[in-house]
């Protein structure tokens, strides 16, 4: 009989289990082993949780969620050269096929056929095992703990948005959002040298923690027109670039509002209602793009060099940490606390 | 008293006169003084014709109407070294202030005191004679004729979008809509290496041209579901880059659909309705750029380089002519015979 | 006893013998096995059969020549679905492993590991067939001919050359060298659409056939100073992109001092001497680039589309053809006869 | 009489004297008048007083050294609206035509006709008052010293370096030369997010400065062999960009030594000899690219943004500083004692 481990395991809307799954075994010459030691709860876990469905992917069979993982490698193939047992390393949760035309001209995120964690029908990491690629999993030095390290996908999200968004030194950049995505987003563009950055949201809590990790303009939207607020200090101009994250229609149609003649819009955040009214001859009139963001391709790599330089610091976003046997607590409280959770992470 | 040229002004909605105006002086060293030889009608010299206004600019004193336009230099200032009297040349309409970000920065279109011909308070060249900065002059060889020359300024428009698309040797694009923006849309893509070409419209007139230009597929979009159209031909992934020419909401909307994932979308064609629904999360899930495009910088030099090598020929566009003093009856045909005009010509 | 075929195969200098080998087999899901058809003569099999090296790679075993192949193919593994037997091909010669950086990144002609055909240990394609990785492997509609596919290849470095030179719409270029390769990357240049286009060589007929391909400008230079022809032309200011496919240390200076003030020089053709004194002060008293290209990536379906669509004719290059069984005598002809050879191709 | 301001006029080599000369004027609508502050001893500022020349630029009559300048306005014509009187600003050094191609394009470094600040015929800034043309004038927030804006323009060096070198977060960059210019261009480095830095030099204090900066790898290239040092940490790939900043034959072959295939050496460093060997065939087997850097373009925004936000500290560079009576005691120090000034400045 195969060996067992513990994993929190998704049966239908608001039913995740405790129970024990047979563990995975390497069986390609690419494959890793890895013993998990945190993992993050993203809003995708939540939607899961929740509703049962993202779009068209729908839960049909039980699931392992959990995609925001790191641990200690076990067991490498035999093709695995960069990696050995007893390495601390990340995994990026999606591999992609290596031989289609998006992957040979480096947009992997793009290929049609991404197995990604703890989307139907791929378990995710929320369990004490996991066995995948090992050109998706990147050693991390022992500077960095496995907490950070699970933020490594989060901020990976960033880097795709900023990268995107091609950000240089000295410029104005405002950030849409300061949830967990926003706030890594707000890390990305500080490390590709933003020197002025708006971040705005309704959580007071979460702007305090923007402030903390640098921000020069945090924004209540509650109570603040954040595009006039933009305007203001950016003399009417706008900014070079707008990352947007909160993903609402609302929040989308102000980011075109808050950008520069000539700037760039990125989308990430995604909003429920999937085509809403915007203001596109703007983009014409003042020239600028609005290009969006999916997951990220080789991002991986640049968190965890950024995380192990000390250029990027992501401890203040980690809030609140359960034990594997309370991975549904951990859901709840992410999902209901965002007045005082950021990242939540969950410990096998 | 100053010398006298005859000018096609425009009064008011419909009413444009032939008349005698003071003849422009050379007063900078910049300045040169041309004789204007042939001015295509644009669709904006039609609409201010017809409704007074586009957008915030409304016509309220009289104006001479009419941007696309070529002519031999009379007379140069001091500082022009690169033309002399006796040259052919063509006339960028617009000139920055030279000084600020965007014109320093090589985006000199963004620049936010452009005057431009024809739009108010800015007298265009439906007339005998303009003055113009020299830096916005270029030569025109022998082999490209005035009225070919007069279309170097829509063929610019073509190849600002086409540049802000990247467009490669290989790529799959389509053009929507095949008046003469979409045309010298084409013609600029097919410059930048693009072997299949789709171009969708109503007109088939227009569709025929676009073949005979080399477009290796024509929808008439009247009958054919244009997005469907590429998805069959492009085995369901869609064109690299799309062009988007037309300007309603609605081919906004199929443009997004006949993009690419990782493509391009650049909106060229104004809507008069502003802002309209898109379904803008399809940004993020296929992760393209939509990219505006406003008039152009730096590409008269690429245009008339085109021209003069013989790697583009707008010969086929030119479809009427009229005098000078016909300017009004040119206005009228371009804007009600579309099944049989594309470029008209006015020949002072 | 394994099928057997016939094949060209050198096993010491100047000694290419036709023998029978083994036919290779479909042996993982990616493989496909093709039935070769035309295969182009290539500089470097020439080195190989007349020195028995190329730097490192040295000829210690018997090894099968060509790598600029085309063919029908006659199975697929279970992996490939975008080919099937019947289709004609087109083969990369070349293939990564598809999980290092450069790989990932859409470098993959980086790839440390890249096993290359007609490279030792890697047999070539002068043989009746060849089991290659699909996703190397590229589908040729009925109107290109086998003999034209055959072309793909040289075509391909022809284009990394020009993308890596970003060459676009208006620009002048110079191309250094008119051999089969300066002839190819004259075609992919104007395939970008450059308008003014010089090509220099000391062979009339290589001359004679850049003329022909569409080059506004053809140089002797051996009677012509090739740097002031240019210089002549463009008032002064140089090439925005010289293309060196020459590869000697005196075409690599005049290279240098062919191009204008902040463009481009490629660096495409190997000299003998590895090290070799340039004007390097110049780089920054000019602000230029001097940029290395080597091999290709993601090159060859561009060629494919370039040819498939008629906007590049290649058979003009095609000067001869031998049957497999003279690929020595294709070899030597090739070698020697450079005032009337071009592209020489072997057909099995 | 015209008022009387004083002045460090070179009259020959080695002869710096302390003169009255009359103070500039306010002439066109777009000049600026500025009370000198503060002055950086460049390089190129020593060259000229110890050898009357650099390169085709000759001292034939006297002129006022110094480029490196910050002021208070006091001034402004009427076409000045970005500044006014009373503003703290630092000085681009160069301004160009504005009227030509490169200029148009967003290059202006390249402009033909750029009068440079004390570089024969242009008097700089070693006096007490300067006028300028306003849109080459940048406004400096309060919190920045005049003693700091005045490294502005060395920062705008570094900063034109690492965007032409494309560097991103998590770059592992070297640099090579320690002394002001190596140093800005490590901060320049650093603000784009480079997360391995390397730099080099033959003076301990220059490494202890560049290891206070942030350097993560220091190279006393006296004793330790620079290139291997490079190529153990990194697993023997390189740098992915490597910044010359020394200006020797020697440094030049290193640096493209340590850069990784498919990488970018960028040259900043002039050295005496123009012209030398290097491995140019290693350029074309390891791809790579080797890019000039001639001055700045759009460079000083971005360093103003970067001291105003605090982003960077240039603090430490300013070793020591003399009256502008003492300019020749300032150049001679600046000149003899590398082993404890870095940037000496000037304080009229």
């Amino acid at each position: 009989m195969a060996e067992q481990m513990t994993a929190a395991v998704l049966h239908k809307v608001d039913d995740v289990r405790i129970e024990q799954v047979p563990v995975p075994e390497v069986k390609s010459d690419l494959d890793v082993k890895i013993r998990i030691k945190a993992v993050g709860v993203c809003g995708s876990d939540i939607h899961f949780y929740r509703e049962g469905r993202i779009g068209d992917f729908v839960v049909k069979e039980p699931i392992i969620l959990g995609h925001e993982s790191s641990g200690e490698v076990l067991e490498v193939g035999n093709a695995v050269t960069h990696i050995k047992p007893g390495d601390n390393v990340v995994i990026e949760p999606g591999y992609p096929d290596r031989t289609c035309q998006f992957c040979k001209t480096g947009k992997y995120n793009l290929c049609a056929t991404v197995p990604f964690m703890a989307t139907p029908p791929t378990d995710g990491a929320f369990c004490q095992y996991v066995v995948w690629p090992g050109d998706f999993v990147y050693k991390v030095p022992d500077n960095v703990s496995f907490e950070e390290a699970s933020l490594v996908e989060p901020l990976a999200v960033g880097l795709q948005a900023t990268k995107r968004a091609h950000i240089h030194p000295g410029m104005r950049v405002a950030i849409v959002g300061a949830g967990p995505i926003g706030l890594t987003t707000l890390l990305a563009a500080m490390a590709h040298g933003a020197t002025t950055t708006f971040i705005s949201d309704i959580y007071p809590m979460r702007l305090g923690l923007a402030a903390k990790l640098g921000a020069t303009h945090t924004i209540n939207a509650k109570d603040t027109d954040q595009v006039q607020a933009v305007l203001d200090v950016t003399h009417g101009e706008g900014c070079d670039v707008v990352l947007e994250t909160a993903g609402t229609p609302e929040t989308v149609r102000k980011s075109m509002a808050m950008v520069k003649r000539g700037g760039v819009v990125t989308l990430v955040g995604m909003s429920a209602e999937v085509e809403f009214s915007v203001p596109m001859m703007d983009i014409i009139m003042r020239e600028y793009d609005v290009r969006g963001v999916f997951r990220y391709a080789n991002c991986h790599p640049v968190a965890v060099a950024l995380l192990a330089s000390g250029r990027i610091d992501v401890k203040p976003l980690i809030t609140h940490e359960f034990p594997l046997a309370q991975a549904k607590e951990a859901l709840d409280f992410s999902d209901t606390r965002k007045d005082v959770a950021v990242k939540v992470i969950v410990k096998p």
